[in-house]
């Protein structure tokens, strides 16, 4: 069991006047300082283009505080964090930039940060290369305590890009000094789903091919894409959700028990499980793109959406996993921006029984993970409704983590830092684990331009296609809870 | 699927002045009027040595409804139900009783009833003879229409006793007209233990002996003998509730899948698990006796009690079911008088995982089966504890009767009588049913009087030797939730 107690590091944000650092980065530092995770010789470094003092950056850090996490703002807590956080102006490309950072971390390192250091790098993936060449270049990608690397995706946009993207991180530092984050896996109900499965000895036995009719996954988003146009038109859906999220949904579902829960045997297992994914053809796909309707305007008519776009907002698809346990359970995933509600869960669906004795048709039992909202499991199954004769409903045992626990879910980027900073990996994505989500939805990509665009109407549940894409193999969606 | 309409009949209550009808019978058939499942043409007849008029009669039966079920009582729908109420006075074994009670039911079969009758042995056992005699010797074991008797327990005091009793009942019935009543087995929980393990995949595959490491049931009483010392010196916590309502618990658990749900194959199922149990060595139980304690009396210090009684009202055993599904599997059993709290629940222990990778013991999961109070079902299984690190926490997917089900939970007398006159015997045992019980615990009552007495204080779970009894096995007691 891993404690809390972290050691002392310097946190180095770069990118920290950007939105990321804003929203989820400062917020979830301070709920580890607020839980006493932070040591007070941890010290918080923002680096950004923009000229500020280490006065007006902390100023900015409050705002940002007080914007984005106003419950848990404390003013007397804040003064104590405070005064640990630095600021370094510079250009990314720029030599003096590093040497400036490094004089601060020097600095931080005799005072008592031990030559820890995260490095987070919260800027577009265009500076990327700058930053890494920087860094090795000044020699700060490696310190006499350990020196880590953050990166938040995109991770390159196909295969080859992620392999150069990964070339480009193993070229300054050892693999085991990369943190590449999904937020989805830092998610209470994601970390569950190998609790639930290996520390259980009633799930397990029926994990598996024989028992287990399909498994769905359901990433719905109910806004649009908001002011990121730019990336969107690059990304679709594809990238943006299913090649990262649902595909780690789908390896935790999936995987086989590793040995031991470590980076290593997790990882391990996670990669050989998502080799052995295939996706369906892109013919039995979904891909669809929303339009105008209730108020809401469609995706072409979006701010900076090229008029006769044929990027896809929404996909469902089919895909297999090819080893003993899965053999002939189809997994069918799911996502889209302007649906009906913003809804991220995963529901195995078992097989009917294979006789009922009570001379009536039953619905087959399902595990139901919800990841949001209203975090929790449900297993649907079939009880007698009370009064006389038997008649048989689907009903369901329930749990919530909001009853289960009385400690709250924390944000998954509080466990995640926390993680990066006590130099846990399990969470964080591997360079082969990447490239083989990458490698997996390759044919996908490729036929991508030329798929059939489908509209369907903002605030939906997607194309009407989709639900007749299951119906024909006798299966439904399941209405998210 | 059954209907809850049934055939007009005339439904007659032997000791139709007695704490029974009163109790139970009255206000079952009540619900059952006001529910609409009593046809108008329906009638009961009341029988007892009293005197009354029937117009004395109703109002006895008004004051019954008032008094036991107050919430449903109805003042126009009783007026509805009272004229269809008629009184028969008469000796049990008097001849004339069955000739008047002959001539009320003719009359009742022209207005409607059409023959179908159904006879109610509300009595002390002491008089089933002469009751059943008399029946026979005026014709009333058969009619134009249906004709059944329904009996309660208990039935017998041995398998010797048990099997001259069925003999009787024989002589004058055929089996497929004898109810034999366990109110247990009206209970929905009790109902819905067949539905959850055969309506649903999920949980037969671990129904058994490779996953399941022990079963418990508890049938904890928190009331003392009460007025009931001359039946409960007889009776003692074996015969009263171990042999019928804790062994039916266990057959409903322990039992294969009949092929249909019917009362043929499911009492087929039940004889051939009941003959599969052995009871554990004698000397392997745990037998107590309350002791006075906070305010509330000894057994000893009951009025009617022998002041030496050696009776038994608390037992603890444990048996094995000597089939494949359940070799090695004990099945622990526990049953008392002034015990903690009034609770009835089975437990079904899983085995620990094969292997936690996670560097932690976690407990087993649990599948528990509440009968009452809380009618539900609680799976126990084990979680992530939200927040840093991976603790592991047992918690619970629950599922309860009045949350799961807009319906409330009838009666199960409302069940059991529902079932008599719409001619489903599934809840009711068969001949060989009781005896296959009382075979079973027959090494106990030979050597119940031997066996050690323990006391135990009033208001606790009974003797401490109960708790070393499973704690030499590596278990626990759970406590009923």
């Amino acid at each position: 069991m891993m404690e809390n107690h972290i050691p002392a590091c310097s946190f180095v944000i770069l990118g920290a006047t950007g939105d990321l650092a804003a929203r989820k980065l400062m917020p979830a530092l301070f709920e580890l300082h607020l839980m006493g995770a932070l040591g007070p010789k941890t010290r918080i470094v923002g680096v950004s283009r923009q000229e500020l003092s280490n006065e007006v950056f902390r100023e900015r850090m409050e705002e940002a505080l007080k914007e984005h996490s106003p419950k848990s703002f404390d003013e007397a807590r804040w003064q104590e964090l405070a005064p640990r956080l630095a600021f370094v102006q510079g250009n990314y490309d720029d030599p003096a930039t590093y040497r400036a950072l490094s004089g601060v971390l020097s600095r931080f390192d005799e005072e008592g940060a031990g030559g820890n250091r995260v490095f987070y790098l919260a800027t577009p993936p265009s500076v990327f290369s700058a930053i890494v060449g920087g860094l090795q270049a000044a020699g700060l990608n490696g310190s006499k305590g350990w020196t880590r690397v953050v990166i938040e995706k995109p991770f390159g946009h196909d295969l080859k890009s992620a392999q150069r993207l990964n070339g480009l991180l193993n070229s300054a530092f050892d693999e085991e000094q990369v943190y590449r984050i999904d937020h989805y896996l830092g998610k209470e109900t994601a970390q569950n789903i190998a609790v639930l499965r290996f520390a259980n000895a009633l799930f397990e036995p029926n994990w598996n091919s024989h028992y287990i009719d399909h498994v769905q996954i359901t990433v719905a988003e109910s806004m649009g894409i908001e002011d990121r146009a730019s990336f969107y038109e690059e990304a679709g859906v594809l990238r943006d959700i299913i090649q990262n999220h649902v595909l780690q949904l789908a390896t935790l579902v999936a995987t086989e028990a590793p040995a031991r829960y470590d980076a290593r045997s997790v990882r391990d297992e996670k990669v050989k499980v998502l080799r052995a994914m295939r996706c369906a053809r892109p013919e039995d796909t979904v891909k669809g793109q929303y339009a105008a309707s209730g108020g809401m305007k469609g995706y072409l008519e979006e701010d900076g959406v090229h008029p006769r776009s044929r990027q896809g907002t929404y996909l469902a698809v089919e895909f297999s996993v090819e080893n003993w346990r899965w053999a002939g359970v189809p997994f069918y995933v799911r996502s889209g921006k302007r649906l009906a509600k913003k809804a991220s869960e995963i529901v195995l669906g078992f097989k009917t029984p294979p006789h009922v004795p009570f001379g009536q048709t039953v619905k087959p039992n399902a595990l139901v993970l919800r990841l949001q909202p209203n975090e929790g499991i449900s297993l649907r199954f079939n009880a007698k409704v009370p009064g006389g004769g038997l008649r048989i409903e689907q009903t369901s045992l329930d749990f919530t983590y909001d009853r289960g626990f009385s400690r709250a879910n924390p944000d998954a980027y509080e466990t995640l830092l926390l993680d990066v900073m006590r130099g846990d990996a399990t969470l964080f994505m591997r360079a082969d684990e990447i490239e083989a989500q990458w490698e997996m939805v390759a044919p996908l990509l490729d036929a991508w331009e030329e798929m059939t665009l489908l509209p369907y109407a903002a605030g939906s549940w997607g194309p009407k296609e989709a639900d007749s894409f299951l119906a024909q193999a006798g299966r439904a969606w399941q209405l998210p809870g």
